[in-house]
């Protein structure tokens, strides 16, 4: 028997805004932050379970303040029953009435329990001496489907649907797996498309991103529309008639206002809008995906939980499914939104970058290429070159693709030094 | 010149769970509690702006150190420009780019910058010597319609269909104002119906509800359907055939269950039923609605901004609009929600209860009546007889309705008394 002996917290940021790496027409200035969250048990073997929640600066402190919140509800606890009914230590979070009010199931206390929780998937996962996406696609159907919480989603996703789409999935596990380890899994870059970069670093990022081998490259708008057309006419020259150019708009207009926008960019033959609009709007995503057709509208980054995901789809308000790896209620989660992104028949595109989240995210899509869709077409994790080597198991780009984890765990862990080195203080670096 | 010295805040719990006040089908043991915020300034003039965020417990420290993190925003700035433009100063705090990552525009951080918002807004009323509802209902349409965000709104509102409802009403605003002083603003009682009560003291409730001039008894129901129809026979026997039973289901059900479970209690002639799902589906509502139609859904306590409220009403998903002061961004947001509910014809009836919730929504209802609605037409405030001895301003209510406050501020000041008695140490009486 094991018990969870400490969870521990760091407020970590990195001084971002100084050099304008990820700025965007909501987000002139981010200092990507981690609310950091480290489990530790009895069992001497030196296994640790971290995680984190990203924030992109002032009020990382709240953050932590919210992990820290949990401790009461995991510290001396035995470990294992945790493990090994993922679903119920979900219900046992967030589920518990008094932290729910503060959300419910969004905002603050929702990542926090997303981050606490993944951290025990990134235990679970070392215990098993396999990545993730390992631990994930060799648990049966059944297993999968009761990590997931149906209430407010039966009716358009029931746990027998689930166990349905699972099973369709189950005999070419093997194969895909196979393939996984060989080739990876596509990435695009979102890395020459900061609006902060001059049009010369915009070009140079352009070509490099085809020469690196990326499937698509995507550019930040929505603050000047002359802008907009300058720079998206120097990535279509640089990268050519044939190659997906994609556009993030980070939820800057109102839904007449982007319709009118996009039809002034569609010259350019956009692979998708990314937010362009407000995350909650649902209502308006439709509207904007009904008037710009066929060109696909993506969001997600900000979708709060699975019950506006749902909705999304019942609406057809989005083509492409963003899911993020720290915005939601952890893991299980994130399941419940990749089968419901395969009942609706949408492709899965995680939202990535800022930090850890190329690290993170890159175990749920291949999770859900061994044992969910089991398919490749037309999907891809965004990848943004910033901090990855903060991390144990840092994101490996090939060719354009993500290199298939095969370490132990969820990704999520960072090095202690650059934890020590980035620990924030009023007086620090950001101040 | 005035400038804000300070802002403290305080993490007060009252230990409502020993009694089971306040039980529901998903809030089984809720302990009401604020985190409380002042705002002090070095005018000189006595005078400070307090409010607070409600919660139900555990996380109210989070909710607390939330309301910390705007410290660096509001402390040291000039006071008069702030209270003079109340829509930039919503601004100021709600388009934080970094702050509204956590969010965006709801949960803890955005729960926060309402409370922080609403305190400036006390300390406006308290320099302006009147109450919040007649410092709003003195504003000039243009100046109230500067209130507002439009910014994912203007599909639905614009500001000059907001000016234009506002303008409609200005001609009676006296006469209704001379209204409200004399006959105060009708109210229900949601005292009879928790969850946690015998059927004596059901009856008993029920019986004094009717006896003090209440428009309208709402019971909870959801955890059990023979108890929901015994405890709905026993209040529609003891109230008799024509008196208005709302019911609660706080969340329970999925859309199906929902639609059979009120199916099963329809015979008992519905007021309304509210919150018969997430308040995230706005779908889900609006398929509850037709289902259940001419039952009216009423639902808005846990509606987290007015991107949701606007799509609630574009969806026909809500017929009854329960606006709640400390859920939102403060006073700006919810008269956004006044107005898009005048402009949808959808009457109002606040949620209150909690702590010190009566004494802050009922100024926006009664703005709502002299200078945005003008009606009171099938709309009344929740009553529940908790804890408004704590505030300088308790609510007053006389048979069955609220009594209209004349003392300037907006209600949201507690005694330093309790504040002192109740403030919350790990080791305190709500451990």
């Amino acid at each position: 028997m094991t018990t969870i002996t400490s969870l521990e917290t760091a407020d970590i940021r990195f001084p971002t805004s100084l050099s304008l790496d990820g700025s965007d027409a909501m987000n002139p200035d981010p200092d990507y932050s981690a609310a950091y969250v480290v489990i530790r048990t009895d069992a001497g073997d030196g296994l640790e379970g971290h995680a984190f929640a990203f924030t992109i600066g002032r009020g990382n402190d709240v953050q932590v303040a919210a992990i820290d919140a949990l401790r009461p509800h995991l510290e001396g606890l035995e470990l294992e029953p945790l493990l090994d009914d993922m679903g119920a230590t979900w219900r046992l979070l967030a589920h518990d009435s008094q932290l729910r009010w503060l959300g419910p199931e969004k905002g603050v206390m929702h990542m926090a329990i997303g981050a606490a929780l993944n951290a025990l998937w990134d235990l679970k996962a070392k215990r098993a001496g396999m990545p993730l996406w390992q631990v994930l696609s060799r648990m049966s159907p059944e297993q999968i489907a009761d990590l997931v919480d149906y209430r407010y989603l039966s009716d358009a996703l029931t746990r027998d649907e689930a166990i349905k789409i699972l099973r369709a999935a189950e005999p070419g596990r093997a194969a895909r797996e196979a393939e996984l380890l060989r080739h990876g899994y596509p990435g695009y870059t979102t890395s020459p498309g900061w609006l902060g970069y001059s049009d010369e670093k915009l070009e140079r990022l352009c070509r490099e991103a085809v020469a690196d081998g990326f499937a698509q490259i995507k550019l930040k708008v929505g603050t000047s529309l002359e802008d907009d057309i300058r720079r998206l006419a120097i990535a279509r020259r640089t990268v050519g008639p044939d190659f997906p150019i994609a556009i993030d708009a980070n939820q800057r207009w109102g839904v007449t206002e982007a319709v009118r926008w996009i039809g002034a960019l569609a010259e350019f033959d956009l692979a998708w809008v990314e937010e362009p609009t407000s995350p909650d709007d649902i209502l308006g995503h439709a509207a904007i995906a009904k008037a710009i057709a066929p060109i696909p509208v993506a969001t997600g980054e900000h979708v709060h939980n699975r019950v506006m995901f749902k909705q999304f789809l019942q609406a057809d308000a989005l083509q492409v499914m963003q899911i993020d790896a720290t915005r939601v209620g952890g893991v299980s989660e994130n399941i419940a939104h990749l089968l419901l992104a395969a009942k609706f028949g949408v492709r899965v595109c995680p939202h990535a970058g800022g930090v850890g989240l190329c690290e993170a995210v890159q175990h749920l899509s291949m999770f859900d290429f061994v044992a969910v869709s089991g398919s490749m077409e037309g999907r891809m994790i965004e990848f943004v070159d910033h901090l990855h080597k903060h991390f144990v198991v840092p994101t490996v780009i090939t060719d354009g693709r993500y290199v298939t984890p095969t370490a132990p765990g969820a990704g999520t862990e960072m090095h202690a030094a650059s934890i020590e080195q980035y620990r924030w203080h009023a007086t620090g670096p950001v101040a």
